[in-house]
């Protein structure tokens, strides 16, 4: 089944709003084995939204509107809805009283502009809106099912999951969702990992029975194989079983277990702890670590050493290497994972240092970065030279402190193979 | 100038990815004086792909595509263009040779799929990527002005700001951007600043001049005014004189300025330090106050006490009152505040303690936040009962922190009034 997004209001285009609803409903839905194959955002006026709508309802079997519900004159979603269906607007006695009711008792006063969130298109029905002030609309036009929610996230996820997902479900018969795998890599590149995928791909375009997509995120990539047909589970399975040879351990999991969980599971299995000491991280480690809910049994805490001295009066970095080398050193990084391991009796350590930029510090390149990790059989460093802004060379320093961890925690080597592995 | 901007990718489709790339733009062409008439989200499908640009072509002066550029199989942005175009693909020797070097620079292999970003379609000319490796596109096409830049934010951003805007401003002449002006407000909800406005929002929409608007973000509103004419500066001014005097000490900033480098800069001019002291937080209020460049003149660190032990061994809280009240307590937060004000020599101690969830601890609810502010003149503690899940406790906890600093350093009352200032 075939479901475009549209998303309406002003607040979208200007920016001012990000549209965080798509990115739901496109889980949600996906999830439920359906299709999202659009998302268009249009803003308050009337005629661009009618446009929109008619071409959405052309493409697609189902079409889910956000947006554009409310009580004042910049809603007119049920007007164009109304005129996409070639329909009158009629208003409904029941919603009517409804809302008579609501705002009697909440002490608000409801204006003209108000009771039009009772108009129902004619054939149309009325999602009922347990969260706020605006119903929903379901109806058929030209054989596609057309669905309104508010646009308020909250109101929109409740009215969906209740109401409108059912009703889709019931409507498509029982979807068989795709059989989809999704390797999760961290440390090299996206083009580095489709290169280690070149010859898995050759083979699967010849076979044309499973999909391979790439998606990159600051420091990850990950693997998306997707049958393109019924029954493809056995392909998929295979097309994976082949990727994780070819890409060796730079695979941290599978599914949707981010990195840092995968860190916070590996040490609770071993009945670890862990501290953080940050400089150029600023705290962001240790904010990424307790993202984890769980995490308070393996996480003891963290220092942010921002300020040189605190490195050496906190955390007892020699004060003669501090002196020699300045704060961005490995040898800065080993001595503060192995302070603040011993100073919150961690099993383990980690550390960072570097420069984040804007500017140099001390001779150091913008983006010169150094991590440590202090364990029970002592310290390993990597230096990676990370690219981008202060806030990229920030998230790419906690991913590569994350993996430095994970492969401790694993036994494997402090970096993965530069070459192919396969 | 009517601007639509299209999205390529599945990952936006299936939810993966939210669309931060349309807010942003959203916003910058909003700000440079233009028209953003609509968004839309498209798979990685080449016919869908033409099918949308099609009709954004046709609907609008200048469209901007971000995604699809890249090195693997499913980057098809370039063929999309060149079919709607209606021209041929070309390899461009110049980039090709570039794209050598930067593979051969990074110990890279450049693949027969990876020099695809060297295509570029007749007529068109390339737009230099020097964050990344997909070059972009610039494209006329039946008069429309057609950009491709890379989907990976920081990449689109670069390339946006000092390509696609001087090229779009150039073409639409010099737009007059309205007058406007941006009250920043915290500590009081959207309703509460409303309610503050309702008498002036009541004169200006008589008087038709200036056009009010409001935009919530966790603990703040932002308060728009925007002149509905030409030369509506003055009538913009007015309103915010008025505004002020209405809103009274809720406003800490005009314009783009946020939160925390308000209390950056505060502390700078003062000659003060900062030491944070994080429990519920674990790392977000450090993690914030570096964000803001030049905080390390003023910020020393912090020190995430994520175990409760944590906070007696290194912040010297009291081990009777943690033995006795836990802890989640107002003397939990004074004594950490105070702790990490003499660990880190600080001028002020800033910190948090309090239940962040999903679950209660010991007794005290999922909302329950103490907050302290530790300086020269004392310690103050304020403890608000904030809602939402783990991040949005998180992030709300912070902006308290942030304001209980601000009033401490400008010498305001703890909390604002809650009745109205006017």
């Amino acid at each position: 089944m075939k479901v475009e997004l549209v998303a309406v209001g002003d607040e979208l285009l200007i920016g001012d709003v990000v549209n965080t609803n798509a990115a739901r409903l496109g889980r949600l839905l996906t999830d439920a084995g359906m299709r999202v194959t659009g998302v268009s955002t249009v803003g308050d006026g009337l005629d661009e939204l009618v446009e929109v709508l008619h071409i959405a309802v052309d493409r697609a079997d189902a079409v889910l509107v956000t947006g554009g519900l409310g009580p004042t004159s910049d809603d007119r979603t049920r007007e164009a809805v109304a005129r996409v269906a070639g329909v009158a607007l009629r208003r409904d006695p029941d919603v009517e009283q409804w809302l008579r009711d609501r705002y009697k008792d909440t002490n608000r006063t409801l204006t003209g502009m108000g009771l039009q969130q009772a108009d129902v298109p004619d054939g149309g029905r009325v999602l009922p809106n347990d969260r706020g002030s605006a119903p929903g609309l379901a109806i058929d036009i030209r054989g596609t099912a057309v669905y309104a929610t508010p646009g308020v996230p909250h109101e929109m996820a409740a009215m969906v999951g209740d109401q409108v997902l059912p009703d889709l479900l019931r409507r498509s018969g029982s979807p068989a969702p795709r059989a989809q795998r999704v390797l999760r890599t961290v440390g090299v590149g996206e083009g580095v990992v489709a290169q280690y995928l070149e010859s898995l791909e050759k083979d699967l375009a010849a076979a044309g029975a499973v999909e391979v997509a790439y998606l990159a995120e600051p420091g990850e990539t990950r693997v998306k194989l997707t049958s393109t047909g019924p029954g493809g589970t056995e392909a998929v399975d295979a097309a994976a079983l082949r990727a994780y040879e070819l890409l060796g351990d730079c695979v941290y999991a599978e599914g949707t277990e981010p990195l840092v969980a995968v860190v916070a599971r590996l040490l609770v299995e071993r009945g670890a702890t862990l501290a953080a000491a940050e400089s150029l991280t600023g705290g962001l480690l240790a904010a990424t670590l307790v993202t984890v809910p769980g995490v308070s049994a393996a996480f003891r805490g963290s220092v942010t050493a921002y300020a040189t001295d605190v490195k050496q009066s906190v955390l007892g970095v020699d004060a003669r290497l501090l002196a020699a080398e300045g704060a961005v050193h490995p040898g800065v990084a080993r001595e503060m994972a192995e302070g603040v391991r011993a100073l919150l009796s961690g099993t383990y350590g980690v550390a960072t240092t570097g420069v984040a930029g804007p500017d140099p510090q001390d001779g150091h390149p913008v983006g010169e970065v150094h991590i440590a990790v202090a364990g029970p059989d002592g310290t390993v460093t990597v230096s990676p030279r990370l690219p981008g802004d202060r806030d990229r060379i920030r998230t790419l320093t906690v991913v590569r402190a994350l993996e430095l961890l994970r492969r401790t925690l694993l036994g494997l080597p402090q970096e993965h193979a530069r070459e192919c592995p396969g």
